[in-house]
C-alpha cells in the first residue's frame, strides 16, 4: 500500500483538479485514479479516472466526470489474493484502502499486485513441493538456512512415513510367505501418491481462485470417486497386462498362482488410486476448514498420507484373494 | 494484445494530442501511454505518459514531454512471462509490440498480464502435480475430459514406475533371504521422492524468475550435493534411532544383525536423499536444455525418476554392509 495518491475535495472543478495534478504529479505513485473526498468528513465519495477527467469541461464539477458506480474499496486487513481478484474483476489500476469510516488510508496499485502475485505463485510451488517458501533467490540463501527450510518438512514427512515400516512389520509373516507380493509394493504405492498429487494440485487452485467453496466438498468427492475408480481401473489393466506378458513370455516366473497375483495387483490399484484421488482432493478442503492455507497440502504430504493406507489396502486385498493359495 | 492504443505523429503538439485523446478515449483500451510515431515511416519513436502530457505547455511539441529513455518494446512472439517481467521491471502500464521494422502492432496492458500470470500460476501448480493443465474451472470440466487430462500422465508414470518391479525382481533372492529389508522400502523410497520434489520446486521457480540461467547448473549441483548429504544424514539418524528404540524397547525384533541393518538403512538414506536432491534440482535444467518448459518437472515425475535408482542404491548398500550376515 502507498499513501501517495491524489485526493481532492468534491467541490473542486475539473480545471482545479487538473492544475493540482500537474503540481503533485512527480510525487505521486499514480495520478490515473483521483479520489474525490467529502470536504468536511474526508470520506471517500467517488473515483475519477484521469482519462475521464481530461474529457471534462474545465469549469464543470469534478463529480461530473466521476464513475457512476460507487467506488470499489478494500479493508486494510484483506489479503493480497483477494485484492488481486477485485482489481482484476473491476479492471482497476489501483484500489483505495479505507477504514471503517470510509476515510482513505492509501491505495494498492496494480504494480504492487503484480509483485504480490508472482511472490504468491513462487510460494505456492515451493509449498506444494514440500519446502518452506524461500523469500530470496535460491543462490542468495545461505547453506544452513536452506537446510532449515527443507529439513523441517522432510523430517516431519519421514516420521509420518515411518508408519509404513510399522504397517509392513504388521504384515511381515505374509511377506515372508509370499515374497512375490513385495515386488509390486513400490509400483502400487507410487500410483496412490501420484493420483493424490494430481487431485490435490487441481483442488488447491480451484480453492485459491474461488471456483469452489468449502461447502462444495461433497460435489468434488462425488466426482473424484468415479474418476479414481476409472483411473485405477486403467492402471490395473496395465499391471495385469505387464504381469501376464512377463509370465507368458517367460521373462519372470511369478509362480503357479500368477493369475490370482495379477488380479490382486489390479484390484489393489483400483482401491489405492480411488483412495488417493479422494483423499488428495479432500485434503485442501480439510486444511481450509481447519483454518490453514489449502496450498499447504504438498505433494509429499499427500503421498505420505496415501502410502500407509495404500499398504493396508494392498495387504487386505491380497489376504482376500490369495487366502489358501499364496497366503 | 490489443490494437486499441493511442498513436500520434511526432510533429503534433501537446494540445493536439490531448484533443485527440479526448475524442478517441472511449474506444481505447488505455490512453495512459501515448505512442509517438515517425510521421513518414510509422516507426515507434517515443512513449509519452498521460501524466507527463498534462503537465506540458499546450503549444510545445509532444516530444518535449516524452520519456528520455528509448521505449521498451517486445516482439510479438515473446512469451507472456517474459513480457510480465519487462512490465514489472520498468513499472509500465502497457508495453508496445513492434515488428522487425519497429512499426507498432499493438500493446499488451498490465491487465492482460495479470490474467496471464494467474493462468500461468494455475498451470504451473497443475503441471507440478502431474496433470495436464485445465483451462476451465474444475466443476466445468466433463467427466471424460477430466479422465483424459489425468490418465495420460498417470499411465506414463505408471509405466516408468514398472521399472521398480523389474528392479525388485532382480533382487528377489536377497528379498527372500532377508525379508526384514523389505520393511523399509516404502520409507526409503518416499524420502528420495520427497527430497527430489523439494529441490525441483525450488529450481522450477528460480528458472522461471530468471534468478538462475542454464549455465548455472553446476553451481546448483555444488550446493545440492552437500545439502543432500546433510539432509540424508538427518533422516538416517532418525531411522537409526527408530530401529534402535523398537529393537531395544522390545517393540519389534529385527534379528541378531539389527545393528548392521540400522546402519544399512541410515547409509541408504544418505545416498538416496543426496541422489534425490541432485536429480530433482538438475531435472528442470535438463528439461530447459532440451527445449521443454522446466515447469513440466512434476513431483510425481521426480519421484518416479528417483524410485528406481533408490532401490538400486538401497540393495547395493545392503549387499555391501550385510554380505556374510543377512545376505
Amino acid at each position: 500500500m502507498t499513501t501517495e495518491f491524489v485526493g481532492v475535495p468534491a467541490d473542486w472543478s475539473v480545471a482545479q483538479t487538473l492544475q493540482h495534478i500537474r503540481e503533485v504529479e512527480r510525487s505521486r505513485e499514480t495520478v490515473y485514479a483521483i479520489y474525490v473526498l467529502d470536504p468536511s468528513s474526508g470520506q471517500l465519495q467517488q473515483v475519477v479516472t484521469l482519462r475521464r477527467l481530461i474529457t471534462g469541461a474545465p469549469d464543470a464539477s469534478i463529480l461530473s466526470v466521476a464513475q457512476l458506480n460507487p467506488p470499489v474499496t478494500v479493508d486494510p486487513l484483506l489479503d493480497q489474493e483477494e485484492v488481486a481478484r477485485l482489481i482484476r474483476r473491476h479492471d482497476l489500476l489501483a484500489i483505495p484502502v479505507v477504514d471503517a469510516q470510509r476515510r482513505m488510508l492509501g491505495i494498492v496499485t496494480v504494480d504492487d499486485i503484480l509483485d504480490a502475485l508472482i511472490d504468491e505463485s513462487t510460494e505456492d510451488v515451493h509449498k506444494f513441493g514440500g519446502v518452506e517458501a524461500l523469500d530470496r533467490p535460491y543462490m542468495q540463501i545461505g547453506f544452513f538456512e536452506m537446510l532449515r527450510k527443507r529439513a523441517g518438512w522432510l523430517s516431519v514427512l519421514f516420521l509420518g512415513e515411518m508408519l509404513t515400516a510399522s504397517a509392513m512389520q504388521h504384515y511381515e509373516q505374509e511377506l515372508a510367505r509370499a515374497v512375490v507380493l513385495t515386488l509390486f509394493i513400490p509400483l502400487i504405492m507410487s500410483s496412490g501418491g501420484n493420483s493424490g498429487s494430481q487431485a490435490t494440485s487441481l483442488l488447491i487452485r480451484s480453492l485459491a481462485l474461488r471456483e469452489l467453496r468449502l461447502r462444495d466438498w461433497w460435489k468434488v468427492a462425488l466426482r473424484e470417486l468415479p474418476t479414481g475408480i476409472v483411473l485405477g481401473g486403467i492402471l490395473g489393466v496395465l499391471a495385469i497386462i505387464r504381469i501376464s506378458v512377463w509370465q507368458l513370455g517367460g521373462l519372470h516366473d511369478y509362480g503357479e498362482h500368477w493369475g490370482l497375483l495379477a488380479l490382486t495387483i489390479g484390484a489393489a490399484l483400483v482401491g489405492i488410486v480411488t483412495f488417493g484421488s479422494l483423499s488428495g482432493s479432500m485434503l485442501p478442503f480439510a486444511l481450509k476448514r481447519l483454518g490453514f492455507d489449502p496450498a499447504s497440502a504438498s505433494a509429499p504430504f499427500v503421498a505420505t498420507l496415501v502410502d500407509v493406507t495404500g499398504l493396508v489396502i494392498y495387504f487386505s486385498i491380497a489376504a482376500l484373494i490369495l487366502r489358501g493359495t499364496l497366503l
